[in-house]
């Protein structure tokens, strides 16, 4: 992770958007709580926990809509108190951070294995956008010599399809490209489909890339077996407690060129979609394949909530 | 229509695509037979009738998949017989020809009419694509004082979304467009969908511009109205014989530079789909608003089908 | 139908809704036609037309919203021309007329016939609101001998259900009111669904007393067949050509007493409702029992349309 | 809550009626249960045990199919045994009741909170009967400067809509009322539909006033979201070991007075209807918003299970 | 068609069940009824119609829930009146009779013909019982070259399933067998469901051996094209008239030996059930391939009705 | 459980399936890894654990495909680890086994007693192949004196069936057989379905007898409540690594004599099929009727994954 960055230097590089990547901005605020905490000399519980619930307030503003960012933080204070003494707290704090870190690093891997059981020979499979662990999942499923048709959607506007196929073909698979437009056409030939999340609501609803639910949507119709590969990190607490995802909106520019829209018109471009519980099939985490149903269940007992309970 | 054309010349030039769109063809084709019928100087009506199928079969071969050729041919030779005698026969043929071609080219403005009722002031409108018959409903609606708002989605590969903005620009209209991945996001926000139609199948099943289906689809789980503008040639009689429309596949290029795609990757690039009668509320033809499950009965009744039926 | 009025008397009649109930309005404008074409002495085909045009268009201007007017009116015209010489045209009309009236009186009796064939023996049926046509088919069914149970719903606000508890216990049937939130309830106890109709659309669309596509949503999630009791006047020609349907707004006085209401509040009041065609599985005419997606073949057959259409 | 009633006094009281509401009765068991416990002045816990259990029998069986009921008797009892000794027993029953009393007492106001957060500025909120934790969402977005219209149904028999309009018209709304049938009519104009419980289902399932599970299908029907606003005391713990909830059917005087209902006729009056959990978006509870799904999960766990099993 | 039979002879021989197959049945009425007109040497046409009416009467009388005979009977008279004279009337009746008993015979093959058009080269095709025209369009398919799988049901309780084996394997495909109850588990490697009918329905629904309905709801669920094979004599006008289609019980010895069922136990051995229309996709007859939506206008159109209505 | 086998001898007994039964598989493997302990002599924790782990693999590798055999091993290892001393360890494993068998051999009846209130007086029960568990609810149902109806489907190819209706003739009902094909023709006179389960997976999908999911699709298109009775045992841990279940296909000769098999044709004989979670209300277990969304959640707590999760 190179030289150490203080926690200052930690909030102000997530806030810049110099650290990018939801697993890297959780990691990097996990180990700045963590590099706090050893950092402290003295021996008042008290002045720790209130060094540490200020390091905490400043990495959460530095970006507040990132679901990884609460949860990374959130994991560092898991059954701290300051009631355990200073030496207790420094060492639980070091711990849960160390144990977040490894975790979301191997996350992806261990999605990858566990998904990959859910890809069978001779299987085609449709993905959307461009997911590590969704990749993570197909790349798997052919690693282990299963004979697999990859199909990629373009993903206007940003057509990352393109980055999804230099990846596919990395791998030595031979993918597809197709138009957005065409998912449903194909999917009475499709068998399973595989995409990422951006953040996972507590009603198991999925909060990802635009046309991901028109994709689950005719995934459904069909009856194709539609899976999601997710981080634990990625299941939002905050959404237990009402909150509802906002949806961002990018600029007109990143769909049609100024002289391409006539004088009046205008471009709508949301960067994320919603795809309903009923649509998904399962959610692939690195703890194991788990039905949407249990999105409460895994931030309850995988995340914990007491802390957003309480700041809430 | 400028010099007439020899009945070869217009098989020649529908042949060569120098015709194009469905309306034309067929009104080309009525012309060219009309013309034939006009020509024939004797009184046999055996070799008149002889000539008039040899006519018959060179423009049908010339674009053996366009439902519109058949349907424009098809009415030239509704209720005529070489059994008439020659000059009722020549007469029933060129009144025949001129009625489908007056009738042809004011359908548009007619659906148009028609089906502005169905738009309400205050609706937000989507449509596909770049339709003249869906276009004529909106606009229709605009011209008649009633206060919409329009999004056009941008339609990958050809990006027609483009020409709908500046068709919509152009009557005024000022319209948004979205990738075709926001139309089930939109869809919550949207009052009416309103398309056009490459072919009517006999069980009221939709042809259509890639990704209209998916629209449909996302309009029917949303309960928006989604509407389909025809013109009642393009009502295709031989699927009620049970041919099956065959989807056109074309070139990876329209969807992806050479450069884009990797050594081993491929493109799927599909034309049309088929958009299944249970997600459609109406199709507004040039005799009024038809339910899907009306298709049949079109056929029968506007188009005729002995012809048909006797070659199939 | 006592002493004979002119044709402005009856306008003027049914105008001031001194002239009640779809059927009758239907069957007056039809007689004062009647009446018009009959007065006429002269020879003159085409005075004898635009005098008929005359009283047409005073006719449908008294009521224009009641579509059984336009189907009684239309009826008299159907296959008239002045071409026919004064009097076949007389004759024509006055014929046209007379069957119309003859069968509209009819057709409460017959639908009672019919339908009733679809009430089997200890069927519990369900009906809402107070309709002269599917009471026709319950007191039938219970005629022929059938042990049926009969529900009513209460049909706020006016409450007609308590109407439909006297009809039915006039008929020696023992009825059970409920309250109309009550009916999903009781619908797993439900063998079939019967009510009437205002309005019949061109699609097959019902329009009826507001909580009737209620029922019909929740008939068809228990899938217990949902009936339609509706003679072939309350079909809409002009649904065929784009018109919604307008559903009217009541008064707030007719759900709550101003003293009820508290300041700021207020009372919606809608007095129908529509349901689409997917809900309903027959509709029960004096023609037969036919689909919802007939509804454009029986438009087109047993009404006629030119004249409509030329209007438009 | 004034003067200490007995156990025996709170019984009586709560068998006759005098204290009503789910959470008033809940509350009033545990404190009865809680003073029981303080009184005892011995030091033998298995007497103690044998004194808490009597009393414990004898509140149950004042009222035994109040949910809410079993659910304040069981929170006094969670984790206590007589191996615990009489002090440490005491202690954890009297505990045990203050918790349950001061959450159950805060419930309505968190729910209002935590529910706030799905109504956005500018939505139409539909309610039905008159719900204590629906109308404090409703009016807690209101306080929050939400700009929102609320629609209640009228609720017959007893028209509890009535006292819902007067509630949000003392709150600063301007309410608007509609009778039950028109649900469905303006579910296409509702975004948001917040009702009550009177018992959630291990599966999920809600018993609520009559008419709920209509309005829940037509908001399934429109995709508009459904929720449900509950205190966890509703959660019945009974229903997990199978018992099925009895809908009571109350005196048919409340729908129509006796002089309105010829003779032979008769009127059914069920009080309550279930909703199937897959109507049903989420519940909103004190401690967070839930899917149905997550019933069994929180009687689980938020209100334990043993002493239910053990009874059973 | 061997030595002709007296037209009472031929009653007899339907109603001993001598004469079979709902086609059969149909042209020997047709054929009884055609001889009766050409015997008649007088010229009173009203004495000949009195002898025709007393022919029919007899006819239907045979079996009067053969919805085949009733067609082949009607399709006689279609026109017919005594008004046209004697020698008129002769030469109707007998060229109806002509024309019907000719195209039913053709019928299977033109099925055949037109259905095999929705069979494409690869296809998995199932079928259920034992169906000569669902064979036919399957056997065509083959036929024309087009490499296809077969899947049979069992059809218990007779096994047709092993007959529909054989008459595949003597066309020179190799089928597989299925036991009833894996329809659902083979649908997803299915691409179309081929299957006959006994009657089809004025709104469409299919009446056809048990089991039939559960594979169409399969087939639907999955969104596999239910296709049936059906002569248009195999549509029942009388289904137009409210008439419900009666399920035959027979034997309980044809699904268990009385040794294998317990005393107290029963058997129910259903023949038929009905599927909705909403789960055909298409009925392929010898006029065209057809929505169940047309089933009333192929009733209407192809066989006439008023003679049905009359008697009605 | 007679003379005690050795580990080795279980398992033998176990791979030769001279040991039958989901619940006596999990028993014996248990009761053998139990006695494992017990004859431990030693001291040495590791020396033990490495003992037991021998013999826990040679038990899983008796009947990979049991779930049951899991579930029965990975409850001796609940909790137990080498650091707890080798007294401590044995005691563990001991108790750990005879718990599992206890519950598991009570758990029959404790779900017959839940179940059986799902079972209404009067209600019609359908049942499909022979499930102790499943009878056991319906047979405790008629214990407590409900009048019930139950039908039981055939089961082919097997026919177990027939034993269904003798079970069920020896407790005093009087049972009616149906074919599997008439199982939807039921439905409309079905108040609830109840079947047992050879394995529930983390989704809550149900694996099951072939026919299964038909019958679960049947019910759920009529809304009946299709019921699952299953001991804890038969849910898989597996499945929540991503592990499908492998549909087991069985000899042909089960389902058709070979002579009945013309030349070229073959039989599939698919032994279970998978009825997904939305088709399943409520599933019966020794520890509750828990809806299938709570399998993820049962499989956690009830059964424990470390060890399945390790070995994966």
């Amino acid at each position: 992770m190179g030289a150490q960055l203080s926690l200052e230097e930690t909030a102000a590089s997530i806030r810049s958007m110099e650290v990018r990547g939801a697993g890297e901005i959780a990691r990097r605020a996990a180990e700045a709580l963590r590099q706090e905490a050893l950092d402290y000399n003295g021996h008042d519980p008290k002045e720790l926990w209130a060094r540490m619930q200020k390091g905490r307030d400043a990495l959460l503003a530095s970006r507040p809509t990132a679901v990884s960012l609460w949860n990374g933080v959130q994991a560092v204070f898991k059954g701290a108190s300051p009631e355990m003494g200073a030496e207790a707290l420094r060492k639980t704090l070091a711990s849960n951070a160390d144990i977040f870190i490894k975790r979301s690093k191997e996350a992806v891997e261990v999605i990858g294995r566990v998904g990959a059981k859910r890809i069978r020979d001779g299987d085609r499979v449709l993905t959307h956008c461009n997911s590590k662990a969704a990749l993570s999942v197909i790349i798997q499923a052919h690693k282990e010599g299963k004979s697999i048709d990859v199909f990629a959607t373009e993903s206007r506007p940003w057509r990352q399809g393109l980055q999804t196929l230099r990846d596919l073909a990395s791998a030595g698979i031979k993918p597809t490209l197709i138009v957005d437009s065409a998912a449903r056409w194909l999917m009475k030939d499709v068998d399973v489909v595989v995409v990422g999340a951006d953040t996972i609501c507590s009603n198991g609803a999925l909060i990802n890339k635009i046309g991901t639910s028109q994709i689950a949507l005719a995934a459904h119709e069909a009856r194709v077996p539609f899976l999601v590969a997710a981080e634990t990190f990625k299941f939002s607490p905050k959404t237990m407690y009402g909150e509802l995802v906002e949806i961002e909106e990018r600029d007109s520019s990143e769909v049609a060129r100024p002289d391409e829209v006539p004088a009046g018109a205008k471009v709508l471009n949301p960067v994320f979609d919603a795809t309903p519980p009923e649509y998904i099939d399962a959610i692939i985490t690195e703890v194991g394949v788990v039905p949407p149903s249990a999105a409460y269940e895994i931030i309850v007992k995988e995340l914990g909530h007491e802390f957003i309970f309480e700041r809430n």
